[in-house]
């Protein structure tokens, strides 16, 4: 697995295939083909298996896959064979709801709390866990060896945030922030406005089609 | 803008076009170059010519994009001349978090309801939306003229609750649920824990680098 050079588009479908071998795994299916590997995950079979020849020869001609050590492989290549400590920078709506989201512990990610300069939310509790002012993130991070830092806080703070985060020794920032920030550490964005605004194109062409049928 | 055959790549640069415009309105720039644009996005100049291009040539050489009229223009071509109406199956944590969800009132959408089937939030108030149980969905939908069904129900429920909204009239769906749902109209999927997932295999393969340097 040295020096792999592995595209962006396959890193995005990765999680896709352990989530898949994940079910399967639970339905106590042994083995499975690419092509239903692939049916099941609406892509094509050659695809799969070039997806997953990147990372080493996982399939047998005429056997498919073994579901649960294909499910390993991908656990251990998307990281997960530890545990992750994350901290949140905003207690706001976004920011409790990820606090609270269950999919978290069962990815092994532990919230270990939140910070905000809202006085209304500095020293109670969320989800059990202490939210705290933000001029305290830098020394908490420091003391408590934290891996990801997510960012739920308002757009201008973002990247002096995230500058606070990666000064501190934060390995990678999960960002919610619709604001392009820049960081020399691994950085994933969700930007919900962005994905809504790909739904009202598509929706915006589907009408403009339909008045040209008309 | 008649039958575009536009891709998938440039559609989702769109909304960071239209962000980016937004801040220099606000900051009362008139006019940008394509050079000027991509390095605030971090594309380069030709693909910012290429992508808007797509649309109709808006920028004129030597004198680059007029701010505000190009920034109206992308409001257009992403449907952000109308208000949407919405729903969200699933109150839970999610749920409530994406109705409070400041930037969708910025985008002109409107959360009409929640439904859940959980007795303690059925009938409550969320963000002064009520909580409804999910079996009055689909009549709701039927009489609302709702125009996006947001889930964020458990795992199983995902493809049924994205069924009833088709069958209920329902255009388009922006699932938040990490399952691969099949609907015959526009969806758009925020798999949290999958964007997670990328950030963790960014941090394993940092790791392996840096054991192989050493």
């Amino acid at each position: 697995m040295k020096n792999r050079k592995v595209s962006k588009a396959v890193i995005r479908r990765l999680p896709r295939y352990y989530r898949e071998l994940g079910l399967l795994k639970q339905k106590k299916i042994e083995r499975i083909s690419s092509g239903d590997l692939a049916e099941r995950l609406g892509l094509n079979p050659s695809q799969v298996r070039q997806d997953l020849n990147c990372f080493g020869g996982f399939g047998q001609q005429g056997y498919g896959y073994q579901v649960s050590s294909l499910h390993k492989e991908l656990a251990s290549i998307l990281g997960l064979t530890r545990t992750y400590r994350a901290i949140i920078a905003g207690a706001g709506n976004i920011g409790q709801a990820l606090c609270k989201y269950e999919g978290f512990l069962e990815l092994g990610f532990e919230t270990l709390a939140l910070f905000d300069i809202d006085k209304s939310l500095v020293g109670k509790l969320v989800c059990e866990k202490p939210v705290m002012h933000i001029d305290k993130m830098s020394d908490f991070i420091l003391s408590n060896n934290v891996d990801i830092g997510i960012i739920a806080a308002r757009r201008r703070a973002a990247q002096p945030i995230a500058d606070i985060m990666v000064k501190s020794g934060i390995r990678a920032i999960w960002n919610f922030v619709p604001a392009d920030i820049t960081v020399p550490v691994p950085l994933e964005n969700v930007h919900l406005s962005d994905s809504l605004l790909v739904l009202t194109y598509q929706l915006a062409s589907a009408n403009e089609q339909e008045q040209d049928k008309a």
